[in-house]
């Protein structure tokens, strides 16, 4: 059972550089894949994964037998443990989200814009894939089939490499899912696993063949691939996310999204690691948020003002704190001297990824709409908001912290670019310089 | 006179380092700066530009002196030296250019999508500036305003750093533009001159403050620029473009594409390298095709079958010749058995830039534009045509060989990203976990 990974016949696994040019291969036939057929191999993928339950979920018991044996050594937590294990239910949910990813609008073919150049001469700017898209993640066999569909429905060939914990399960789904391509006339090497982690060092150098790397992953993983690759990456380092409370704020609805914001998942990149409080309400507003962040769990370390605010419960916050994610229900707090102060605060210590502003004053926070750099700037709204399914985007395939091609949360439209078709009837430049005018008529 | 430069007073020219903080800094406050402002700003620019006439050649006749001294020892060849020189009347349209940016819409604050995510929680995706661009460019003086103009425009601070060979030119432009832009009340720093090599070398390493660099210049200039540095490069390597002439062309189309994308203007990267003709066809087309090559000072360097067919004045060319992009008066011919394998040569050899097929088969054409990777696929036209102008996109910022953010000729919108802006009313993740639905209505 090997026939969805990256083999050559006769040969065993391919190796990256075999695995990304035969991906490249098929990457260039899939461009001109027809929607209809793409959704029908999607189809066929949802009901081959059903169909294909029992074998998936007894390869996974293997792999989760063998995890439970390293989480006794506690070389793996009972967290990844839990995100490791398929049931039936799993199974059926794979099936209805691929099912879902169907359901999306084709994202080729969109026209971003036409332009009459000259009489007979049109351009058009239209969105095709990227190409070869490589995902490198953890324990959650569920990205196989997520990632793939999304992958399939947007004309990109894909490279999926996941954690060996989960390797049995991933190469049966991926088998499974290859059977259900290659019965739909999907070209071969779409969709390829790969298997070791010099196969994902290798895969760092094959700029030739690798459009677009995606770690999804840690901090440091991701900037590790990112200092080691020519190739374009998509990801996200930090999450130091701010909610700062505006002395025009409605101090309950502050209360409320202060206390979602860090609680609701606190390991999450989205969650808040500071919170910022104007002076002039910091009196009235820090005892009882404390209290209350207190009561629901959270350690609280607070600048020189806050602790002469609330003195109990409160530890002192060091420079270090600013530009720490707990990633836990820690918080640190800092009283400021207004709007100018928190924006000033927030992009020395920030990470550029979710920032909020809570206050009544609306053009206070206007301009903190539009002077915060962030992928996300909110106004009375906690910062978990930042996720591809709350923006409904349909399909998450990150979250990028970078600047450029996507920003945030990230869905299908990140795996596609767009080209200049142009259709002339013998045309040539020349005759521009002699007299010929353009039109740049925009359609 | 040197206000327009970096320079911490009192203290000299600043180093690139605090020139990019000083940048960073400037751009925060640049995002909130009205578009109103922002064009009062370049029309007063403009008017110093043309006020500053005088000054502005004085300083290049000193920067093409010295120049005309190198010119003899042959470390500046003729047409660097004819790029170097500003006149009265290059002036006047530089000037002029500046005011054709005013005209150009805000790129600014475009609602890319709105939606609803529930009732009082509005999701908009809006376009906003990069922050600060590096621009590095050679000889041409008349870089400084045009893209500065262009990033005051979009929001963004600039970092130029320009041809040691124009230092005195661009140093009395970079002053002129400044003395406008701080009697228009922009943010001190948005617009910066760098002075030496190390300053661009540093540069590389300042991701925190630099958001985009745009190298100008030669393939090995982009190509090491993009493997030293961390942050985003957009720009283009290698202009390798192929004019595919299919059976079923109409021959004097075809030669009057071929002619226009190898003569106009044979040292611009969509100049045509490789001409493909399909066998069927060669016989007829390539004695005439030739001919008028040879006529136009054109050297013609074929395949085997070529020479077959044409055997006097077609030198034979070598596996090399494909992979050359000549910027010359130089001309690769292949016979090919039709489309797949023009395909396949184009994807092996080419450099994804710009890319045609001449025919009058509208399937084998729709094929061509479909399944060739590249930013601009063209039918019956003129490989020439990839340019920011011709496409009438204003004004370009540059041409990218990369699929993510910006592909092929670049306009204002490549200076820009967008921010999500989400506004609520107290509104928490944690309702819709306990039974509230979202409403994800697009408007």
């Amino acid at each position: 059972m090997n026939a969805g990974s990256a083999e050559v016949p006769g040969t065993g696994p391919a190796t990256a550089p075999e695995a990304a040019r035969l991906a490249r291969v098929a990457s260039r036939k899939l461009a001109a894949v027809s929607e209809q057929q793409r959704n029908s191999a999607l189809l066929l993928a949802a009901e081959r994964l059903e169909e294909g339950e029992g074998q998936i979920v007894a390869a996974n018991a293997e792999d989760v037998r063998a995890a439970e044996v390293l989480a006794r050594t506690e070389k793996m937590s009972p967290a990844m443990l839990t995100r490791l294990r398929v049931t039936e239910k799993s199974v059926a949910d794979m099936a209805e989200k691929v099912r879902s990813v169907v359901r999306l609008p084709d994202p080729l073919g969109r026209k971003l814009s036409v332009t009459e150049l000259d009489t007979g001469l049109v351009l058009t700017k239209e969105t095709c894939p990227l190409g070869v898209v490589a995902v490198v993640f953890e324990s959650r066999p569920d990205v196989v089939p997520q990632v793939a569909s999304l992958a399939l429905k947007s004309g990109n060939a894909i490279l999926l490499k996941g954690g060996s914990e989960a390797a049995r399960t991933n190469e049966v789904l991926m088998a499974t899912w290859n059977s259900a391509l290659e019965e739909s006339g999907i070209p071969r090497g779409a969709a390829q696993l790969l298997h070791s982690r010099a196969d994902v060092m290798e895969l760092l150098h094959l700029e030739r063949d690798v459009d677009l790397l995606i770690p999804r992953g840690g901090k440091d993983f991701v900037e590790s691939i990112s200092r080691q690759s020519r190739i374009p990456v998509l990801g996200h380092g930090a999450g130091i996310c701010h909610v700062y409370v505006h002395s025009g704020a409605d101090l309950q609805k502050a209360e409320r999204i202060v206390l979602d914001a860090k609680t609701d998942y606190p390991a999450a990149c989205n969650a808040a690691e500071t919170l910022l409080v104007d002076t002039e309400i910091a009196a009235r507003f820090l005892p009882r948020m404390i209290e209350k962040l207190r009561a629901a769990g959270v350690e609280v370390r607070g600048c020189e003002r806050t602790g002469a605010i609330v003195s109990s419960g409160v530890d002192a916050a060091s420079e270090r704190d600013w530009a720490t994610e707990y990633s836990d229900l820690i918080l640190s707090v800092k009283v400021v001297d207004g709007l100018d102060q928190a924006i000033t605060h927030i992009h020395a210590y920030g990470s550029n990824h979710t920032e909020a502003i809570v206050t009544e004053d609306s053009a206070a926070a206007e301009r903190f709409l539009s002077e915060v750099d962030a992928a996300g700037v909110y106004h009375n709204a906690s910062t978990r908001f930042a996720d591809g399914y709350r923006y409904g985007l349909g399909a998450e395939v990150g979250i990028s912290n970078g600047k450029l091609h996507a920003r945030g949360p990230m869905g299908m439209d990140g795996l596609t670019t767009y080209k200049y078709k142009l259709r002339g009837s013998g045309h040539t430049v020349a005759d521009y310089k002699s007299g010929k005018k353009f039109t740049h008529r925009v359609r």
